[in-house]
């Protein structure tokens, strides 16, 4: 696979990268970002954007690089959505197309012919990081919002790729919420089961991720009840057996802000798993 | 004095508030944040921005929020110029006019009318400052590039609204690098008198300020050796036994990446001044 390196910056010991490479899913460039600690053959975890985000948002606004480089993890983020295809109304609105991707493959035409984020994320970014010195094995996984989304159902349905999950303020039901139907409406059609293998709570009713999932939700989040409603993935994961760790904090919005508050918490979450 | 309220953003404990003023000085409403922490009464670092920068942008990309909950700081920044009044060539170029307001009042026209942010800073920001729970008395100052400048100046130009002034590669010598020299010829004319009187290397020879000054440069720094020269101000400093601790970065370039790399040393630099 050919990775093209961007631009370096070194930064708290260790190198923040942007890349891009050549998606064959996506149709075409896609940017990238690693932070390389210092220390040798880091554990990653991957960082996924919310709607409207790039590869560059949790880069500038979450404030990860801190911890990660005292505690020795990479941190990797990629894009939200294609950007070399273009197709007509992708831009139309902020919650569909570009910058919405929700980390799947579209199965509906035209989307399906570009917007393919799963397998741009666990097949062409794990192949892209072969080739820089991290640890190979599983990854950890943390997302916002619609990267939330993408967190949990990703490690829900590829296990074996993630040894740890957690998420800020999560799409967790989108097969039940305005941004969820939208989106699966547009990508995969009107199937419901298809919309279900995408479904955090409808994933975590069938299968147990090992470990704890820790989730940080904001009470002043102005999407919360409306999108986000996460008293649906605790009781999914109750009646499950998932075990769940869900944090609500007075007066946080939606914001990076909040992220930035809380995501210490988050990398030693991963560094825990990952050792 | 107006203050309006545009923003309140929990974070860290704390709240990231963003607001604007009636500016007479700058002929227009004006942005401003202030950062506060948990802590009652907290002293004031005020934050300067770089050239293209706004007041938003030691807020997303600096990383200073964390430490400054946990000392106790309240974080204030300001616009780089004046946005509400508009002068033809305001935006011919991204090192003059918009974002680009060099800490200082305009002398010539038509710059004169609108660019006076010293005056802004200096009695605006501070007015608009004594209707928020923050510790009246001098304020900390740090600045990045253009806001070194701005921070350097300002301190040695108002020694008694300062304790204590840290900067981030910051223009020293501006009345000796092409940055300054179109800035100061646009805003001053050509009297190098009045050049001299917001140099900071000028500055430093006549007047000592009390306490160590705090600097940071990287040494990949793409504007290092054109437009920022630090051992102008060390060879200044030495000569007038102004105390520097001037501290060179390899690797590090002009980004909010090395910024944030080394944010914390400077806050507890301030919150050591400050008590």
């Amino acid at each position: 696979m050919h990775v093209k390196e961007r631009a370096l910056r070194r930064m708290f010991g260790g190198t923040q990268g942007f890349y891009s490479l050549d998606s064959e899913a996506c149709g075409g460039e896609m940017r990238f970002t690693v932070y390389l600690p210092a220390r040798r053959d880091p554990p990653v975890v991957l960082a996924l954007a919310g709607l409207t985000c790039t590869e560059e948002t949790w880069v500038i606004k979450a404030g990860a690089q801190r911890l990660a480089s005292e505690l020795g993890l990479a941190i990797v983020t990629c894009d939200t959505s294609p950007r070399a295809v273009r197709l007509p109304g992708d831009d139309a609105s902020w919650e569909f197309g570009q910058g919405a991707g929700f980390y799947l493959d579209a199965t509906r035409a035209p989307w399906s012919g570009a917007y393919r984020l799963e397998t741009h994320v666990q097949r062409e970014l794990r192949e892209a990081l072969s080739g820089f010195p991290v640890r190979r094995g599983p990854w950890g996984v943390v997302g916002h919002s619609m990267g939330g989304h993408g967190a949990l159902t990703l490690a829900l349905r590829h296990p074996d790729a993630y040894a740890s999950v957690s998420a800020f303020a999560p799409i967790v039901a989108p097969s039940r919420v305005p941004w969820g139907e939208r989106a699966f409406t547009g990508y995969l059609g009107d199937d419901r089961d298809a919309w279900a293998e995408h479904d955090a709570c409808e994933l975590a009713r069938r299968r147990v991720f090992p470990g704890e999932l820790l989730i940080d939700q904001g009470l002043d989040d102005e999407f919360l009840a409306r999108e986000l409603q996460p008293e649906r993935f605790e009781e999914a994961c109750a009646s499950a057996g998932q075990a769940l760790r869900l944090r609500r904090h007075q007066g946080y919005d939606h914001s990076y802000y909040f992220v930035a508050t809380f995501v210490d918490d988050h990398l030693r979450h991963h560094a825990r798993a990952l050792g």
